[in-house]
This record gives structure tokens, sequence and C-alpha cells, in this order.
């Protein structure tokens, strides 16, 4: 008889692992089963398909459930949410969303890509009508409908990468966007002045940026949200709120089936991508992850990560032997034509991990300084000030700032002292970077700060 | 009495080692003496001068011989020739081109920074009026009153960087350009593909591009230039020729003073920049260089290692122990908007040097497939087949391709193989890059070739 291969979840992750494993098993018994109604779908495109750059959620979508099943061999079924891992018993326990049929399906091997959700913090209102997430395709479609009402205001709270992004999309769109941060700064890992500079370009677009703003109650109208009130007492009326202040692994099945949980509930794995079941592999946002720099967890969900995680989970359990290394944290947005990046560890993350760390901050254009058109690139290096070692990156300008923070990761995990980028030998033409390119400066800048 | 120092030539590399000299030896005296009457400019923009993008000579020039004698302490003479090194005595004869004066100036330590010289070949018509060079303000305004002339067609003799950047630059100000390359491809270094890649864009833009085609003639009529004539016998009517076929170290005054040169005239330095004569450094493009990958002396003249070697040379002078690690060969052009970048070793180099090198080319688009406006990158990798270790990368298509070089610049000399590489956590967001980057799929598809 076939081997059974079970894969909860439909995106990213799950689809990395199930694809890797029909390729390497051509006989293996695939079912992948999904809760939502859509698989394979680029969520990180979601603020620009509310924003209109892509016109349909179709567009998203790298391939459906139907082809999955049809064409590629790799039975998957949406509207199917796996309610019960029996990790003694190998069995699934799957409902049908929509007749409600709940079956026991046995494996042989289980992959775990049960994503994230969403965090919902428990403050009165927060159950009302016109709260909205945005995760899933569902999600999407239902804030894209709701955006395009004319002449509404609305509350985005949470100013990390998806907040920003959606600050510009939602106002792309026409909404007159208030952003609320609880914490002081936009984007708080970042160098403080990046984040005054994202403020800034926010708010010459329109945003209205709350910083310090703890929202303590969603003030409702009827069944709907109709205001925002924060600890300050300060009110904003809204038609509508669009929660975004982070996520946290949806690890509960996981949970209830006696599995390792860790840091903020991610599932436990090893460098395999294998749970502490039996015969059991986890992947993704749902999953604990280790920092290439500190070796400890830690938790940075980003669909980078999840696909290079399915891969290896489905060339393990098809009998291979690729490890995932950990992660940088390695990140981009844009916001407004603003560029940010960022990698490995901010300034207080190494001090946590017990490194002399110090921060060196310069700002240089991006062409030669007699060519048109150059635009500043600021970088902020962090190294430890004993070592001479780098230890994170952040950089905030012009586009070409993500492959300048791109070598940075390449020399983080090399271990590279910033003398050593000082020494890097880079391309060069005044269209494309000044002759010593803003990477050299800042590790320039950077060598004086080692002891 | 003071030290003195003398520096000869007054561009990147003289320039670089007279600032360095000074900040480090308030004391010292210094003179710098220069040939033409310019310093401190930014000959890689000379180009876009020809071009008009950049209007005048004094915005590719960074600091005038005045500012540097009376605001920078570095008296420095243009049109100054040092026409003699007396080594043994210590020091340099002096004739100021102007007055045609002589002086003997004595010194205590010696740079030479005398850059490169373009190379001429030995045809008939060589010497004829309308032959003209592109290394000099000099040449660049001399080359740009020639192109503004209305109607006319030229030869552009040598299809490397400058050549192809002059093609450009030249059709852009309204000369019907034919562009000369003796093999049988432009940028022979390159990946095949990316030269048919490169000739397309040219013709598609008006250049008329001839390969393996050998001038053995400039005609002449009168005493200026009337045709070109190739080693096929065609000829081809212009109004003028611009002569880009490569450069040579300027190393004559070296040469006769009994430093040592090695390749193709370079002079022989070892890590610090100090030649074999006493107290006497040599820097820029008139000194030999060591590749970073192979050990081996190499000849790549480049701003970017005249300003590093330089600033190098003038700490060591003044007491410092700084090194050179040597040369990548890195370097980034842009032809009608498409970026062409490379780093390292190509295939035929690297088999030369005894690897077991093998190619990899993938052509992949530089955002997520679903976001607007994505432009193919593709990426040629050079590694060893046993080692997996990483040798060179070739990248020709949008802008980013350069950050994406300087990635594989870093991977480099960090040492890393394609599978580290492929184990990189990069930055991804849909506008900026896909969710495996380009430089991910490279590294994966080269990791099949790993024996």
């Amino acid at each position: 008889m076939e081997e059974k291969l079970i894969v909860i979840g439909g995106t990213a992750a799950g689809l990395s692992a199930a694809s890797k494993a029909r390729r390497l098993s051509p006989g293996l018994d695939i079912k992948v089963f999904e809760k939502s109604g859509y698989v394979s779908y680029g969520a990180c495109g979601l603020p620009y398909f509310i924003g209109g750059l892509i016109k349909e959620p179709a567009e998203l979508i790298a391939v459906t459930a139907d082809e999955l099943s049809m064409k590629r061999n790799i039975p998957t079924y949406i509207h199917h949410e796996v309610t019960k891992i029996d990790k003694a018993g190998k069995t699934v326990t799957v409902r049908n969303l929509k007749t409600q049929e709940v079956n026991v399906h046995p494996y042989d091997k289980l992959v775990i890509a049960t994503g994230a959700v969403p965090i919902r913090p428990q403050i009165p209102g927060i159950d009302a009508e016109g709260v909205y997430y945005l995760r899933t395709v569902e999600d999407g479609i239902l804030l894209k409908e709701r955006v395009a009402v004319k002449g509404q205001t609305a509350a985005i709270i949470g100013g990390g990468f998806i907040g920003l992004e959606m600050a510009e999309e939602m106002t792309r769109a026409g909404v007159a966007v208030h952003i609320y941060e609880k914490m002081e700064r936009l984007l708080p890992f970042l160098d403080p002045d990046f984040s005054e500079q994202i403020r800034t370009v926010l708010e010459q677009h329109g945003v209205s940026v709350h910083l310090g703003a703890d929202v303590t109650e969603l003030a409702i109208k009827g069944s709907s949200v109709c205001a925002v009130r924060t600890a300050g007492g300060s009110m904003q009326a809204v038609d509508f709120v669009l929660l975004s202040i982070g996520v946290l692994p949806a690890s509960g099945l996981a949970g209830q089936a006696g599995l390792r949980l860790g840091l903020k509930g991610g599932i436990v794995v090893d460098e395999t991508m294998q749970t502490d079941a039996a015969d059991t592999w986890a992947c993704g946002d749902c999953v604990e992850m280790k920092h290439i720099v500190t070796g400890s967890p830690v938790y940075v969900p980003l669909g980078t990560t999840a696909n290079k995680q399915g891969r290896i989970a489905g060339e393990n359990l098809a009998g291979g032997v690729e490890r995932f290394p950990g992660v940088l944290g390695s990140m981009v947005t844009q916001v407004f034509g603003m560029t940010i990046a960022a990698t490995g560890l901010s300034v207080e993350q190494a001090k946590e991990s017990g490194f002399h760390a110090v921060s060196s901050v310069i700002t240089k254009a991006d062409r030669a300084s007699y060519y048109p058109g150059g635009r500043p690139n600021t970088i902020s290096l962090i190294l430890d000030k004993r070592s001479g070692r780098l230890l994170g990156a952040q950089g905030i300008g012009s586009e070409s700032i993500a492959g300048r923070i791109n070598v940075f990761a390449a020399a983080i995990t090399a271990g590279m002292t910033v003398a050593q980028i000082n020494d890097l030998d880079l391309v060069y033409a005044p269209p494309v970077a000044p002759v010593y390119d803003p990477i050299l400066i800042a590790a320039s800048q950077a060598m004086k700060k080692v002891e």
C-alpha cells in the first residue's frame, strides 16, 4: 500500500512541502487540507490588491486547488479544516466546512503548516462589525469591498510593515487614514531617525500618525465600530478599523495534540523541520525559528522562510537530509516611494544577546555626486565593538537599499567584520552607485567604533 | 626640516593618497604634480558629459588645484609633468608645461599615481585628425565639441564598457554610431547570451554593431580620418573615430627609474602599495593588482580600486599598516536602460587558473510575478564543480542586478559555496523582489552542477 502524507495548510509552507515531496516520491499518496477557500496565494501581495495595483484575487494565486489535484497529482481540499491530530494513532480529523461532514484520515507522515493568526487585542468593541484583518484572500476581498466605499475615514492599529503598507494603499484608494502605534515610534526595531523619516513621509501623504497611542476601546454605534479611543482619552471617529498589530503561530492544533511548543507558541522543530512527534514535520509561520547570529529562538514569520522551510520539510520527509540554517529576519518594504530594509539584530536585540553592541549611521547618495537623480541611502550598522563583527544592518532610502541590505545579510552570515566589509570590491558606475558605495562608507564609519 | 612627500598624478589615486597623508601628518610638506589641466575629476562620468546629461566639466570636478593648495594645504600643480624619477638621489624632475621651466624637487617619500594611457593600435591613419580618445577632461571637452556638429557618422573602435557607454551617449547626442569589436561578441568575458542581448539593445537604438571586425586602417582625406577599413575589406565612411580598445599602465616613468614592472607593465607593489624602490608607493591604474580568488597578478584598472589603493598608500606612508586585499574586478555599466554587472572570474579565467569551472545561467523577474513592472534579471554563476565554491558572477537586466552582483562579490570574498548562498536569508517584498530572489534561484540551479 502507498505511504500516506497529509499536509495541513495549503499556502507557502504546506504547498512547498507537498510539491517537493511529490517530485521526490512519485508514489506517495498526498492529501492537502486547507481551511480557507484559497491555496497557493501570495499573501504579501494582499495590500496591493486592496490598493488596486493588482485587480483580481486570481492574480495572487499561483495555482488553484483543482490544478494541484488534477495536474500535479497533489489532491488538495479547500474549506476543509483539520480539527484534531492523533499522534499516537497517526490520524487527523477533518471537517468539510461546506457540508459539515467529518472524516478521520490516517497518515504515515504529517506536515503541519497551519500558518499564523492575527493578534486580537482584548479590548471593548473588538468583535464589532467594521473591524478588519488582513491575512487571507477572504480578508482581502472583504477589506477591498469596504475600502471602495467613498468618503470614509479608517484607523489602522499597528505601525508595523503591514500597517505601513496598508496606510499607503488605503490612502491610494481614497480613504482618510489614521495610524495608531502603541510605541513612541513606527517600526521601533529600527534606528529612531528611520522611524521619524517614515512618519514624515506618511504625513506628507495625508496620513494622520498617532504615536504612543494605545488603543483601549473601539466605540460602537449599533453593531458597528464608530470611533477609536486611546489610553490618553482621545477619540477619533472612524468608519472602519484594520488591525495589524502582528501575528502569532497558529499552533493550537499541534499544542492540543501534545507537540512541544516554544517561543510565542511556535511549534518546536529541529534543523530538519521535524517536530518531537514521530513522522511529523512543521514549517512556516506556525514554527519557532532559530536566529542565525544568536542561535536563540526567535519568531519572525515571513514568506521567504515559509517557502524554504516547506521545501526542506518536503525533501526530508521523502528521505532527504536538508537543514534549515535559521533566519536573520531580513525584510524590506516600500512606503510612498521610500524603501526600508533590515537584516540581523537591532542594537537592543544585540545587547540582550550579550554582544557589546553599538550602531553607526551614515547617509550617502546612491549615485555619483555629479550624476543627476541620486537619492540618499541612510544605513545603520549594528556591530560588536570588541570584535568588529557585523550583527545587523538597517537601511532607508531609494529602492537600491534592498540590494545593499542583502550584501550585509551575506556578510553577517559569513561572520564578516566591518573591516572586511570595508575591503569588499563592489561594482561602480556613476548611474548606479558612487565610487565609494554607501555599503563601504557605512563599513568605514563603523570601523571607528571598534575598540 | 619637514619631511617632503611628492605625489605624481592628481586624480583618484594620487589625491586619495595626498589627502589621507595630509590628515595623518599635518606637518608633511606635500606637493602634487599633475600633467593635465585638471585634478580630482570623475573620469567615469565623462561619457555622460559627452551625452549632455552632465552640462559642464566643472560638475565632474570634486575639488580644484587652487582649493587643494589654498584650503586643504595640499599644494597642487597642474600642467606640471614629472619627466624623471631619480630613486637613488630621491628627486623628481618636473617640467612646467606652460613655461617649459624645469625644476628638480627632492623627496623623502614618493607616490606614483600616473594612471593609464589609452592603447593606440599601430594602424595606418591612427595619427590623423578626427581620432579621439576619452581619458582626460581635455579629451572629453574636445570630443564633446566634435559630437555637437550635426549630421555626423562616427566609428567607436572597441566594444568594452567605455565603448558601449559612448555608443549610447553619442547616439543620444545625434551621431550615427558604428561600433567595431575585434572579437566575435561584445564584452567577450561575459556569458555569450549576455553579449547577444547587448547587441540587440544597441541595434534597437540604431547603433550599427560590427563583430569580428578588426579595424586595420583609418583612411584619410586631407589630414582627417574619413573612413574605417576592416580586415575583411569593408569600408565605412565616418566623420570621426573614438578609440576605446582599452588602456595600459602609464608606467614609463617608473620603468625608466628602474622600478620593477609586472603584468602589462603595471608597477609591482606589495599589499601595502609599496614598490621595490625605497620610500616609494604606487597606486591606481598604473599598478599591477592581485586577484582575490586566484592570488595571481591581474590588471583591472577601475576608479574604485584607484581610490582605495590611494588611501592605503597615504595611510602607510604616514606610518600606518593598511593592506589592499586585491580585486575581484567588480564592474557595472548601463547601456540604453540595460544594466550589466560582473564580479570575480569568468569561466575561461577560472579554467585557466586551474579550477574545475562550470557556469550556470538563470533568468528570473526582479519582482513578485503578480506585481506589475517586473523586469528579468539574467544571472550566470561561475563555480568550481568539485567544491561548489563560487568563483564569479555576471548579471544583465534591470538596475537591481547591481545589488545582486554585489551580494555575490561578498559571497566570493567570504569563500562561500553555492549551497551556502542558497541558504541566505534575503529581503523580500512584492515590489522589490520575488519570494525566491534571483540570487537564490541562481544558487539553487548552480547546486545541480556540483559533482
